[in-house]
């Protein structure tokens, strides 16, 4: 990469998911040094950690933080507390018993698998790395158009934690701000498997499912599966994840 | 209490020292049933749990969790790293060698204690405590007054972190949005130990001091304990906390 224009330092968020590791390639296109960051929060997919590590590898990142949270403290999400992650019904496969326990249907529209201020928490993190490492960007990957129901993942939520990011550390306060970015927030998710593969992220080390078997097979049934397999449809691709039910 | 109004619940970042327990006692009379949220971040004064946990007992919360978190993985602090607690030379007491450690000013006036962005990290998790467990607010401690330094103490982040969070969560969107209180941040240090006195806090539960001995006896010297003895002086009383030099 010793062509590429110095951009300084940069910070990615690294869930091991398909949109981070696309927004990684962005940084990385664009001439930082990445500083991966990447969450262990007692969720049940841990294995997007070791997809996470992959990812990095694969980017060449300069350094990898893995921060243990405990947001099971605080209880109630889908993803963090026991309780069985909703799959929509799919008409060509009878619904076994485990998996028709009923749940409240979402107030709002807002999805099950909602964590509570999830996202402030890793962009806080983010900022203290960030001031830390001197890296003038953060990168995330929300996206608005296949988690609209995430009240953090909204353009107008990146706005306003930037504002406050604006005024909240030292770095900002001597005149070297650190900017919050997230370049696939508009976009669908065929166009990011698409700009995934011009920056040749290599998407067989992605992970996405939130109820993976403990040999890291994906369930293809739940909404992040579905979501990440409608794209790859669409973008009119075979996805390399390994999935229980191919 | 059961005299006082209801004003359902509140989140209270308690860090055991004096501003955070007369926080607390503020928020119990303003009718709040209290959720105590304390951290540990690797910070040489880890003392500090042992007060916050009497403290919230005194107070009698709902809840006291306790996150552990590493913010030593991103170093730079003196109240994290392995450097010593800067110590204003006092003229009655030669400096011993130990605690004269050339370290560079602070650019900006921004103390060597600053931690980055250490109260969006606190506040993020608060958020997620408060939405969890459907708490109306979330009271910090903060003081603009006599750490006028620190980025994050000032009212303008106080008013953009309530601005990111009026639209960060389910309970914002769902016209229930959590107020970020801090009633201590224009306040001297002697106004905060008379308020806590009339609202019948126990200072000798509370603990100050940047780098107490094992027993938790405060040094007297660090810039922490060099405030909160002033402000028991401006206020005319003795503070009752245990000293290494008293």
């Amino acid at each position: 990469m010793s062509e590429l224009p110095q951009a300084g330092g940069a910070v990615v968020l690294l869930s091991g998911g398909l949109d981070s590791a696309v927004t990684a390639a962005i940084a990385r296109a664009a001439g930082h040094r990445l500083f991966a960051l990447s969450f262990l929060y007692g969720q049940r997919h841990a294995v997007e950690r070791d997809a996470a590590c992959s990812v990095a590898a694969a980017m060449g990142v300069v350094r990898h933080v893995v921060q243990t949270i405990d947001l099971r403290v605080f209880g109630g999400s889908a993803l963090t507390a026991d309780i069985d992650v909703p799959k929509p019904a799919r008409p060509a496969t009878a619904e076994p018993a485990a998996r028709t326990r009923t749940l409240p249907p979402p107030p709002g529209g807002i999805p099950l698998t909602y964590v509570p201020a999830r996202n402030t928490i890793f962009l806080a993190f983010a900022l203290a790395y960030a001031e830390t490492v001197e890296a003038s960007a953060i990168y995330l990957g929300v996206n608005a158009v296949d988690y609209s129901g995430y009240p953090d993942c909204r353009p107008e939520y990146i706005r306003r934690f930037q504002a406050m990011a604006d005024v909240a550390t030292r770095a900002a306060l001597e005149g070297t701000p650190i900017r919050i970015l997230a370049p696939l927030i508009d976009m669908t998710k065929a166009q990011i498997i698409r700009r995934g593969l011009e920056l040749g992220v290599d998407f067989s080390l992605t992970h996405s499912c939130y109820d993976p078997e403990a040999s890291g097979r994906a369930c293809g049934r739940c909404e992040s599966c579905l979501i990440r397999l409608d794209g790859f449809r669409a973008a009119g691709l075979a996805d390399p994840a390994p999935y229980q039910n191919p």
